[in-house]
């Protein structure tokens, strides 16, 4: 028997897309953690960036580590002795939730590139659909992360009174040209694998059929390189070269630390991740733009969020989501007159910090969390 | 009858490798601007980037624009009405000089991937040599950019008292790890394009025949990326969409200006620039090491240069060479008793600030090169 602590919430059906199109018969999965208590004014929900799944941390139903297993669970800066915590996997995503790879109900098939065309405001309400239908009706706090920052910020506009509090994690009001060049290049290594097939490969590469490995192994470096930075790197790998057994023995192989570093990380992704649920939420994140909400202006935008407090946490060495990013998010939601605390961090992780750098995130958001008010 | 200024300097032959073989009947291109004085000590040599040529600006026999048309000419900051001004191309470039898409004496057949292992060494001492081949001993100044600024120190190492003055622009005393990374990644893309085929694609596309056209895209795509800065990008971009009619009529095709801008780089590139060469030169940049020179030292590397004066100048936007970089480069060369100018800029564009912030580049080395003393 498989370790699996998901839960599966039936989306209403049709369920309508933002830029049109419905799904039939969709789901998400989510994880919850602790225990919702009478009032009911417990939870905390936590949206994720673009690859984790719902287990966020372990628990006796999946033992298994969480992707922030440091970060949430007893005594923890998200302390689950306190706060019920709900982890939902966004809608898009392949790690439980209905995607491109899942099947359409009306044709018996996979979705593939025939999945509506997806946003971050149909991957926030699934997930308040999800919040709502275990009888909450508002959070104590709304934590994004990254991808999962912008899904926040389009859940608390869309639903307001949902969310008493925000933390807002090395994430951005809107996507800027910087970070949708490297989503589009990540997306046509994936397109021009020929492998991809207009995203008709084998879907659980398991039938031994075609699978777009060298699309996906180029997108996922790119994505490493750009979630962490160059400082960090300077320290940790410099200029090692990797041992001759080590080396890849073929011309412009593998021969620094360095590469070995990003080959590693794309061997665990590439068949770990569908590639056209990759495609449809790296293109979410590219159209997210909370300006759209205020009349062509991120701060007009963000000034429609009525919350009471809120923390953001930004590092200084993130080249995908700049700091200045997180000031514009600060800045809006103070100006919504919500009470804001701005966390500069200079951890060298760069973007990828909040899942790194435990120590000075846990301080800040178990501070945070500590401090917030009974309801 | 095509326009072309170049000349050919014939390189001994042999020719040693650094890092073993030698070039039989190799030659590099160059260009020249302005007379050699009597004396013969008003040379400048400028090294160039990865993909530039010798040709640097315009003249009566090429009138086309040089890649830094506005840096050099009469009465620029690099003025050819004082100064003998020499270009020299990349050994391993194939615009002219020698380099994997040549033809080997030794088979009547291409290089490809039998030509020797490429160093930066190798690139600055086939320069020296041209140089040396026009009665040149010691250059009032040498100019590096880029991958040509590492070329320089090494070229500066290598022939002792063969520079009196030195500038540095947006380069590096030796490759770090993020630089690696993308350049690593770079040259995936191309090893994994089925089309790159080992290296043996048909070199001049002319007959119709496999071309990596896919990977030498990505590769460009990504270089742009890094070459420039998201801030530019915010001011350029923003998120400008194109209009319908040039978007992409396709799967997660192009919608967004920046994508475009990128598109337009890729296409002018991808046939215009050997993919063989390509990766031998990026591969180059990654082995060079100044602290190989210094028992594992950058700073004492850098110390075995000995110069009169430099100027060396580095952009804050730069992620590819960061500016501590040039910093280093600006401690070392003062270390080895030169005097040494460092200019900071803060152009928006990154590290191709030096070939589009002419204004600002141009008043540092152009005042630089002024105030330089008659040998």
């Amino acid at each position: 028997m498989s370790q699996d602590a998901r839960r599966y919430f039936s989306l209403p059906s049709p369920f309508a897309m933002k830029r049109g199109g419905e799904l039939h018969g969709a789901h998400v999965a989510y994880e919850t953690w602790g225990a919702l208590n009478a009032a009911r004014d417990n939870a905390v929900l936590v949206l994720t960036g673009l690859s984790p799944s719902a287990h966020m941390t372990s628990c006796a139903a999946d033992p298994t580590p969480g992707w922030w297993e440091d970060m949430a669970g007893p005594g923890k800066a998200i302390d689950t002795t306190r706060w019920f915590v709900i982890c939902v996997n966004s809608l898009g995503s392949d790690k439980g939730s209905t995607c491109p790879a899942s099947i359409d109900p009306a044709t018996g098939e996979a979705y593939r590139l025939t999945f509506p065309e997806l946003a971050l405001e149909d991957v926030a309400n699934a997930a308040h659909a999800a919040v709502s239908s275990l009888g909450i009706t508002q959070l104590a706090c709304l934590i994004g992360c990254s991808m999962g920052g912008m899904s926040a910020l389009a859940y608390m506009l869309l639903h307001p009174g949902s969310v008493r509090a925000h933390i807002s994690v090395d994430t951005a009001p809107q996507a800027q040209p910087f970070a949708i060049a490297i989503r589009s290049l990540q997306r046509e290594a994936i397109r021009l694998d020929p492998q991809w097939n207009e995203g008709r490969y084998d879907i659980h590469a398991e039938h031994g059929g075609a699978y777009p490995d060298m699309g996906m192994s180029i997108a996922r470096k790119l994505g490493v390189i750009t979630y962490r930075s160059a400082m960090e790197w300077n320290g940790r790998f410099a200029r090692i070269r990797l041992d001759p057994e080590q080396r890849e023995d073929e011309p412009f192989g593998r021969e620094f630390q360095v590469e070995s570093y990003l080959e590693g990380h794309a061997q665990r992704f590439v068949r770990n991740f569908d590639p056209n649920s990759y495609l449809y939420l790296s293109r979410a994140s590219d159209w997210f733009d909370i300006a759209e909400y205020g009349h062509g202006s991120v701060l007009e935008g963000l000034k429609r969020i009525h919350i009471e407090q809120a923390m953001v946490i930004g590092v200084s060495t993130d080249i995908l989501f700049p700091l200045q990013q997180q000031e514009q998010i600060a800045e809006g939601l103070q100006a919504a007159s919500a009470e804001v605390e701005f966390v500069a961090l200079d951890s060298p992780q760069g973007h990828d910090a909040f899942l790194v750098d435990i120590e000075n995130y846990s301080r800040a958001i178990g501070g945070f969390l500590n401090r917030l008010p009974a309801a």
